[in-house]
């Protein structure tokens, strides 16, 4: 297929060398040109303008918040401007469910074709092609969408004909997560404090009752109070628990756990966080506690 | 091994009928001696009285709460005044850090000995000789009884010298459970009023990040609704968080999401809940969503 | 002075009145226009279009929120498009600081001077010049707009020269308020549950440490169960709480009280609640206690 | 009357010496005792032992807490014991409704008569005679007491033939004193971080909508940052709102505003607030906003 891809950050470079090796006619496109290059020595064409990434079957938009992609799909020249009618846009970026449904329709109207495909996975999964794709939209557009998707990732799950669902969907899995990271946290302040290992406390849960890797890359984070550098930086943990509670808003669902999270990042990034580990969560119950 | 077994629930069957595999000499008590009576026809022999399943080399308590356990051990021909010096009481109740500390003074002031041991594992696993057990106290002691745990656990965790640190450790683990509960109700809530099938979301969720059984099991019950029959009551549940909160007011050490499971629980309990499952809770962000 | 209005709600109608009673020139617009013809009859012009209302040395503003704001400011023949320079917007909507900040600079920018204006006071103060007014603004047009402020309230309090500061004022006096109703709610859910009656409950701490109005005004709504109709629509109370919570997002200041209250709207809101008064959440624990 | 007094502490002090100017015969105990000789000049008679205090028609407890009522009633020669047969128990110390609960059966058993009568008031009021007094018990019992309220308070409040109905109204009263200041302290966070000067914010919030002395006298120590020398402690905070906590936990009242209250004094005490008036939770907002 002609693909463009818009967003070279970390997840973008990893996807997109994927792409070239599946075989795909790739354009890239980024703000900063330098990483863009990097992707021409795999065969790469890079664009100078987002309307030259626009030019094919699809083009993905991999972006860091619901601005960057605004800015990048309804500016001069934008996305919406320039793909051509029955193209298709794919929305990989997590974004707010509010966006994902206004792209929905501006596309539609324009005879565009849209499918949000947020992913799961970390920058190590992007370049194995492990990613975990959540699909929705028109199922035509993400059948044709399909071996992009099989390109880039280890499964894709398609949830929905309306493209907004895989939004929320993303956004509550990272919920989950965060909800682990404060829950590990209290735990660990808790036992810590009562003088157990946590190291060890940490072995114990992981081994019986709390197998998935999440709890032990979050948990080492936590027990070795190693934030830094970011995987995943808090600023970007605060945004999606934001958006969350934005999507919960807007359906008029009460999520006291996400406002509990909420706090924590904003605690967090009142004290010097910007540039910790969203996980740095986990270490303010300890602080609470008066423990460091 | 002599060893008595004070406490006939689901769990306290499951564990007797493994140490009488096991070829231990086990005496039984009950409160109601019907429970004890099925065991006999299995080799164990029945007491009349607590004292009567004292006079080995170890006696374990399980039993449903504090009040439970404090009358087995401080009552009239108890625990405290029975056990032969050098024996040792092995707690696997799910006890209060607060009470485990009374009973090691205690008991080492009589000169017996005193071992923590709480296990992670619902009644299937006790009776499949699955558990995890989670011992503290005196190193001679623990390793004296290990057998005892060998014969009734998958694994055993020594974690501490100091006994009551295995209770705070199995409360942490309980907290731990009742937070996916939780952080599970609010996600589906959501994604359940935008629309998408809980159970769809769920065997996303399972398949990717969050494999663990907990978010399996718990996930299920919530995305059908089905809190009853109580695998665990509600009300033990309550109790759990509330031990969990005492360990943290005792050691100062405050835990947010603990006060959140404990006004659910409390919601939960005042409205009807009595008889469910402790993971009924997950069902209470939908109900405050209006989508109930 | 030759004054505007725009918004003719319950407050913008007792504001008018006054200010005609003080001998302004007023010219009134609504977008309904039978509420401005009501005031014709008092000596008002009615304007047919915005542009009609921002002739004179000041144009007030009293609308429901950001989004009436900002559509008589930026629409065609809106508030920035007519004002003449020199001229003051003076802003008595209670908006979020965002947009009051970006009027501040949209209106300097144009040469026209902006003063946040926002008061507090339910629509019986307003019509009867009792409003307290929290002005904010360059001090000369603050000063100019005095004579405005003197005929519609009883007291002005000139806070900052810079203009949203009155808007984070007003809006942390909202959140004071829900404050209040939270904590009525849950000490007469819990004395209700012991037993004991509200009202007399209400009356000995009214009596005693709580003597502020606004004690007795919401303390007796909730003690009633009388929530309707609304003097102040709980949407309007969700909207204030949701913008004093941007407000600290955009500052980084965690507000754990306000995202309960955040909750508590959420709640209300999805079971049924859009036509209570706001004092309807401290009916909220009342129900979660199982007592309703 | 013929009363005896318990507990000379800053409260027992002031109503010690206000029985005595209104004429009784006082008969004072204190563990430490020289607080109790210094009453001695103003003509109380000093008992060497809490059984000497007990030999009037009623003794008034006014304690720090649960402890040490129980020590001084249930101990040997202790109020439960010695008080005649009619005579009245005034129990005046903030206790937990469970322990008022017990006396009151404990006194019924022995013929003696039980008022719970907890005061509302600092130890200026106490001294200066001017204490709300919540009166609860059997209606010829504080009718008996009468005189007794009346020569150490303002007002008395008769609530509840049910004596622990006093005490769930005086915790409740502390718990809505505690949520001003956590209002109080939010609200000051967030204006204080905007660059508004607290006092001048406090002096528009106390001189419009929130007039009651307590917005003015606590809201004056968050905005000074003066928590040192304590009214009434930190420690004895957490004890009432705990106390709060556990009467809604009999009753399944969940009250999560005091479960943040609850919180947020494990982070003060944890943190070194040991020694700071309870008022102190007030500045922990802005400490979270990275304020201080």
């Amino acid at each position: 297929m002609r693909i463009g891809l818009i967003g070279l950050g970390q997840m973008g470079t990893g996807i997109a060398a994927n792409l070239l090796k599946a075989g795909h006619e790739l354009t890239v496109y980024n703000r900063t040109r330098a990483k863009a290059d990097a992707l021409a020595s795999q065969g790469a064409k890079v664009a100078d303008h987002i309307a030259d990434a626009c030019r094919g079957d699809a083009v993905i938009t991999m972006l860091s918040n619901d601005d960057a992609v605004e800015s990048a799909v309804y500016g001069d020249g934008g996305v919406l401007a320039s793909l051509p009618k029955g193209a298709i846009h794919i929305s990989s970026s997590t974004i707010s469910v509010a966006l994902s449904k206004r792209l929905a329709e501006h596309h539609a109207g324009r005879g565009q074709r849209y499918v949000a495909a947020p992913v799961f996975g970390r920058p190590e999964a992007a370049a194995a092609a492990k990613l975990f794709i959540v699909a929705a939209g028109p199922p035509e557009a993400v059948k044709t969408a399909m071996p992009i998707f099989d390109a880039i990732g280890q499964r894709t799950f398609t949830v929905s004909e309306d493209a907004p669902a895989a939004n929320i969907i993303k956004l509550s899995g990272n919920f989950l997560i965060a909800s682990v990271i404060e829950s590990l946290g209290e735990a660990m302040a808790l036992v810590g404090k009562a003088g157990i290992d946590k190291h060890q406390y940490l072995e114990l849960m992981t081994s019986t009752l709390f197998g998935a890797p999440v709890y032990k890359t979050y948990g080492t984070l936590i027990a070795d109070e190693k934030f830094s550098p970011p995987g995943f930086a808090a600023p970007l943990g605060l945004k999606d628990v934001r958006l969350t509670l934005a999507a919960g808003d807007d359906l008029r669902v009460p999520l006291p756990l996400a406002s509990l999270l909420r706090d924590r990042y904003l605690t967090l990034l009142a004290n010097g966080g910007d540039n910790l580990d969203w996980s740095a969560i986990g270490g303010l119950p300890a602080k609470d506690a008066g423990s460091k």
